[in-house]
Formats: structure tokens, sequence, C-alpha cells
């Protein structure tokens, strides 16, 4: 599909822990990024809810994805920090992150991003992502081979 | 163990996706909770590293239980946000995060929460985290009856 | 004018602080709120720009405003807590911070805030700013006899 | 006073805002630095208290110069983000911002910064803060040359 770049598809597939999310690459191309995950007894905190890890951790790779596909080739990301306000309880069937860079750079960027929960077709937001993400220039995204 | 207090234990029993990340409660009591988890391949990002997604996670519950220790017993816990600085790759056989409440209240509390990849007998930091925890008041803790 | 609320301008002009900045109310209404200052040698960071601490406190007073503008008669506003990334130099004859509510609540409400940095009719963003804010029910905002 | 560096000291001097603020240096030395301001009614909120504007930019200057003393010679500051807590009221005589690096890097410093109300012999937390600060290599840090 057009609107997800081979470079973001590849790296993402790489990512064990978006596997283990259930997560889906759903856009990922010109500093937009869409991850979305259905909801499963795995991505529950006490009350039953998605837990804020999940809202987190979609949020993060968007926002790091949406930022990457805005790289030179050879470059591969990493998040610097980032702050999420998470403003409604994560309820749905479905957790939708969209990722957005509000600041592109050659060194470091900067990408907000929403987070939604879905149940049927009503969306309400749960999460509100701000994230400084930094070029790693010259280090081509790839699997390193780590010692473990 | 006298270092967990029983309602940090159930609350944190609960949680799918502690269980998922393979996550220990090994402190919980007075301010203060301690958890780790074991790196897996479910685990990483695009390198090989645990993902910052499981480090927020981790740090996340652990200044959340922090906080729960300190609350009355009708009370639930609530992240209302937090920031994350990655410092270093997660790079470890084992991710421990100790999260420690800096400022108890009735309504808020502000814990912060460090987290470190621990390789053999070597620690290194990989996140420093700050967050704002809503006591939600007369709200006894227990799982609530989710429509999926 | 009806964009002000009497209520926000009242509690704004209690600011020193404000007043020191030179900053000015520009709008404060409906869960909206914009400030402005202009460029002087007492508002600058080492190399001549607005210091990051005038952009962050128009931001925050912003921020506030616009969540005190949704509260009750009898509240009064703090800042909880607030993250901002400083994304372009702040270089202009004027700064202005436009504080919007993202979600209202009974206790606390979250707000964003864009700032941007004005020379002649060309406006660039240099800060972007997420804050929460907690409503003080029950205690009108006013000056409190503070003892010094 | 061997315990601040003559480039922390010459930068400081520099900050229009820091002299506002009545800001003193009085330590910036190997990553470390505080940072005074004795009360008065142009730093004060609506209530009275020391302005969270000013808790941050204290803080801010702090982190900041703590981590410029760790830059090589030919290198200047620049605040990428933070995050602060205000988490009790800045009500004092004097507020004083500590700042430690956490992280020292060749490119990103993360810096940690707290602030303190203090009246008599008495000192209260007033602020939790936590920044990311970039090293910009070889730009001396000087007064530039800024049309107005």
């Amino acid at each position: 599909m057009e609107t997800i770049d081979a470079r973001v598809a590849e790296s993402f597939a790489r990512q064990g822990f978006m596997r283990n999310l259930g997560a889906r690459l759903v856009e990922g191309s010109q500093g937009r990024c869409v991850i979305e995950t259905d909801w499963s007894e795995g991505l529950t905190q006490q009350h039953g809810y998605f837990h804020a890890g999940v809202t987190a951790a979609i949020a993060d790779s968007a926002a790091g994805y949406a930022a990457f596909s805005l790289m030179p080739e050879d470059a591969s990301v990493l998040t610097v920090e980032y702050k999420i306000n998470l403003i409604n309880p994560a309820d749905g069937e479905r957790l939708r992150a969209t990722g957005v860079v509000i600041k592109p750079g050659r060194t470091l960027m900067v990408a907000r991003a929403t987070v939604e929960a879905i149940r049927g077709d009503r969306a309400v937001q749960c999460g509100e992502f701000l994230a400084t993400v930094f070029v790693l220039a010259g280090k081509p995204d790839a699997k390193l081979d780590v010692r473990r």
C-alpha cells in the first residue's frame, strides 16, 4: 500500500514487542504514522481496560515511525524522551495511535501522537503524547548483533 | 514477604499486561515499589534491546504501586500523566524499575522511577521517569465489570 | 471585549509576574486563551532571543486561564505539571501563546498551548506545551493573605 | 569562587531574564549548578506566591548550566525540552534551584533539577524538573548579532 513506506514496514516488523501487542501498521509515510491493536486480556491493567503501557507503546511507535519516514536512508531512529497524558480510560475494542511530526530536523525531530479507544463507530481520545526523537545518522536501521 | 503489601500484590496480579511482560513484583510497600522482568524476544524493539514501551510500562507500574501503597484502603490508583527519558539503550538480561513517591497527597501524588538494564552484576540506568498519579477515593481497586 | 471573561481578566491582572513580562491578555474565554508579550532586554537568554522561561511562562498562563475559563465561579486554578518542547529559537519582536483545553474535567483538566515568535507578518512556532491543571473547587481565586 | 566556572558565570551574566528575576548564580561547575532568587512582587502569581514561571525558569537555567559546565570550550547549550511538576506552593522568601546532570553526552545531556522555597531555615521542595539539553558543538556561547 502506498501509504506505508517499505523501510518503515520492514523496521516495524522487526519489533518483537509490537508483534506481542498484536499491533498493526496502518499508515507510515511522509511524517505520519498510524498503528492499531485489538483488545485482549494480555493488554489489560487491573480494571480490564487497555494498560497505559500499551497506549504509550503504540503512541511511541507511531511518533517514532512518523519521524523515521522523514529520515535519510542511512539513518535510524531513537526516542529520546516523551510525555503522555492519559486523558480518558482506554476502554474499547481497539486502540489507535496517530503520530505526526510537528518539527522535522537533521538531528532531532519533535512528534505528537494522539491515541483513541474505539468501540463500534465511536472513538474517544485516551492519550495525548509528545516526544523528542533522535536521528541516528549513518546507522542504517537493522537488527544489531546484540549479545544475550 | 513483608516488603510487599497484600493489596499491592493482589492488584498487580490482575494486570494482564504485567503478566504478558513476565513482570515480577519484587517490592511494594510504604511508598516504594520494585518491578523486574527478563529479556525475551517479545519485549524487543527493532535492534533487539528492550522496547521503550517495556521500560515505560514497568516504570509506570512501579511508580503507580509505590503511590498505591500509601493510599487508603478504599482508593484505587490512576496514572494521570508521565514523562520518561530513555538515557541509555535498554541492553541487558533483565530490566528493573524502582518507583518512589516524592510527594504524597490526598488527591494527587508525584512519583519518580528509575529503570536499570542489568547484565550479570552490572546495572546501567536506561530510564528516568516522573509521573503524576491520581487517588481515586472511595473506589476500591478491583476488576470492573467491563463490557467487551 | 467579549472574548475575555471578567474573571480571567481580573485574575490575570493580579499576576505580578505577567506584568513584569509585559504580558497582555488578548483572549480568555470558553476554554481558549491567548497571551502576548513584546521583546525587551529583560526577557532574553544569553543569545538575545526570548528566554525559554518567558516562552514557558506565557504558555503556562495561557493554558491555565484557558482551563480557568471553564471552571465554576468558586474555583481557582493550579498548574500541576507541564512539559514544553522548545522547537525553534524564540527569535521575534513579539511572542504569542495560545492555550486550548483538550480535556475538561471536574478535578483535572488537560490543556495544550503553542507559542509563536512573530516578526512582521511572519510567525514561527517556537514552543509546544502540554499541561495538567487542577481545579481547586470551593476556593475562589483571589489574593491570599500571604505572610512575607 | 572555585565552585563557579568562569565560562558559566560569563554566560549567566548575559541572560537579561535572569537579571530581571534577580537570580544569583551560587554554584556552577562539574555538572552541578545552583541558582537563587528572592521574593518580590514582580515574581508572583495571582495568590502572591512565586509564579510557576519563575520556578521553571531558574530550574531550566540550573539544569542548563549544570550541563554547560561539562561541555567542551567551543560548545553552547540549548534546552530541547523539559517537564516540571509543581509539587507544593512556592511560598517563601527565597527560591533555590539545584541542577544536576544525570546523563552526560556528546550531543544530548539529561539533567534533573529540584526547586525549594525557603523561609528562614526551612526549605520545602516546590518543583521537580527533568530536562533534555542539546550540546551545540563548534558554536561558542556568545551574544549573537540578533537583529531586532
